[in-house]
């Protein structure tokens, strides 16, 4: 890790990753190098195993109740595309929200593009969370799926993802949910939530590397998910057909093997530390930085004014300085670390009334954000604020 | 890399990596983390530049005329499906041939069962070639596409890709070549060959990690391939369609950014030490495991004879052992690391004729193999044949 520099892109992706994650992907990269589930050498089945538990620590974490509902993925774009393209046909409507992601608006737009799906957006209220009630009023006949961030990557701010998912319940509909911003951050269960999917990537809050994802599909719903992309799986060879069974339906080709190492390695980390201590931290740092932030002048701090309603992500807008220009300052005159504009999430712009202004400057700490670090940071925006301000 | 054993599974992924890509992975998990293309600040603008330089190294060992033909996929799988399942359409032909895998098989299938595509396959002869002049007979008037792998996984043998893509070229027939066991072993120009599409790992002979892939496009092509996913790309946030310009159209979500850092050094590593000296080495090896193959008795060597029209892919068949066991006791008994059984691609066993045999066993060297572990090799074989003809 570079200590001179402090990263508070974590939304992005988690940095730094537990040592024992750096250590297992060079490990397996120098002494093992075999692919998985294709030999039948010690080395390859090794590697098999270590796959195999790493998915299990992915079930246990997302309260599945079975392992092979749990599909390894390359992104959590990847994970929610399979779902997105897999389940809807031509006819369906689906309810979503403004406080989407470009990785759910996309598929959606270009569903709608090519044999007209129908899609809702609930809007977001003026601390960008949605309201369950308008899921319901939305509800069409051929409504076949909502789909919900759990929390936003811009704000942080939580969404009723229990109320909506209920909702769906109750109309027989599906419901996806997009846990980029919350799986490592707050408890998840998909076994004990109305949740029917579940999208996420192994690199933000899993603190795993880049180029894993994970995707949770229901066994009695694998039916109806077809598969995104068909290939080699290591199995059934002697068939053109692939596979129908979880979890080798939605993995084609070789796995990111060096990912998975490194992914089962932060899943282990997780579990010794627990969420609880992560949330706890997460959600202190959180509120040094919401209370620092409402004094700066010039800056607002759009999204929940509770830290409790919150993941560990505050966005600032500010309407004289573009949103660029602040965190390129932030880099090269503090090193901090952060992030600016769209952050890929257009609708929500509008009601958080950043537009605009370019977006918004966003800070996210990690579990190895120290508060010394928060503290730095904050420093470093009462100074800008007084330098622009002047 | 562990000394005791021989690995000779490159056809799967390649083992060992350069020192180089060990090296830049972990450098890059350990001080830097950041995403691509995603961040103001200088050290995610350094991860760009280290993939677009990846990406013109990419598209120099393909002989793409400009970077951006290249996008970065998660596996050759994932490139294969992003051609197919872009392109192809109800009423479309396809001409295919029995010495593909699964990756290029189970994705036309899929599309046979979901909308009636149709497909030809062209039989290989003893040798495991296909005849060019058979696709060309096979042509329709709806045939939109012929793909064809340029050497088979099975038996190494080189096809005629260049007369098939002439034959493309002819009729106005799109030509696709899945270059999976070809890249980094043969000298390949897109812009030379009659090539369309061509689809590889980065983790085969591209010596980079797992978790990687390229798909070459034309760029005129482009408008005709849709994006198999959409998603962020860090580019135009406002637009909730997924861009229409390469690269970014089939790159949805974030990268594996580590990956691509260990790409970026195994293609530096190839440019290098130049193709010519990694095809001469891989000749050599292949031709001692032929001759001495040739010699044991009770095994089968299909494929080509002759050393020129192979990559370094060699398969024996023995109708007494299963090649499973054969494999178990090389690894256990002499630390030798071999794949068994169909390979993923399960037509080209009639061909060969080793579908009741259970497959081959297939030895695959890579360009860190020496002569020596050909040799140890070579004797394993020689006792195990003696013991089993005993």
């Amino acid at each position: 890790m570079n200590e001179q520099l402090i990263y508070l892109d974590n939304a992005a992706t988690s940095y730094p990753k537990p040592e024992t994650v750096y250590t297992a992907i060079d490990e397996y990269n120098r002494h093992c190098g075999a692919p998985v589930g294709r030999g039948a050498y010690r080395k390859s089945v090794e590697v098999q195993s270590d796959v195999d538990q790493c998915r299990k620590l992915a079930a246990e974490v997302l309260g599945a109740s079975r392992p092979e509902e749990v599909s390894f993925t390359f992104n959590g774009t990847d994970s929610l595309n399979t779902v997105i393209h897999g389940l809807l046909r031509p006819g369906d409507h689906v309810i979503t929200s403004d406080v989407e992601h470009n990785s759910v608006l996309r598929p959606l737009q270009t569903l709608k593009q090519r044999w007209g799906l129908e899609v809702t957006y609930i809007p977001a209220n003026a601390e960008s969370v949605v309201d369950p009630l308008a899921f319901k009023q939305a509800l069409r006949k051929n409504t076949r799926l909502i789909i919900l961030n759990h929390a936003s990557n811009v704000t942080g701010s939580i969404q009723p993802i229990n109320e909506v998912g209920e909702i769906a319940r109750e109309a027989g509909v599906l419901f996806l949910v997009d846990a980029a911003q919350s799986v490592g951050h707050l408890p998840l269960n998909v076994s004990a939530q109305p949740i029917d999917f579940l999208a996420c990537p192994g690199h933000k809050g899993l603190l795993g590397p880049l180029g894993t994802g994970l995707i949770y599909i229901r066994a009695d719903l694998a039916e109806q998910v077809e598969s995104l992309k068909q290939g080699g799986t290591g199995t059934s060879s002697e068939e053109e057909t692939q596979p129908l069974t979880q979890p080798d339906k939605y993995e084609a080709g070789n796995h990111n093997t060096p990912g998975l190492v490194g992914l089962k390695a932060s899943l282990d980390y997780l579990r010794d530390r627990g969420l609880e201590d992560i949330r706890r931290h997460e959600q202190e740092l959180t509120g040094c930085l919401l209370e620092g932030f409402r004094s700066l002048s010039g800056f607002e701090v759009p999204g929940p004014q509770e830290v409790a309603d919150r993941v560990g992500v505050v966005s600032l807008i500010n309407q004289a300085v573009e949103p660029q220009v602040l965190a390129s300052i932030l880099d090269e005159n503090f090193g901090i670390q952060v992030r600016a504009g769209l952050h890929c999430a257009p609708r929500i712009h509008d009601s958080i009334r950043s537009v605009e202004w370019g977006g918004t400057i966003r800070f996210s700490p990690g579990p190895f954000t120290t508060l010394s670090q928060i503290e730095t940071t904050l420093s470093a925006m009462q100074e800008l604020a007084v330098s622009f301000s002047v």
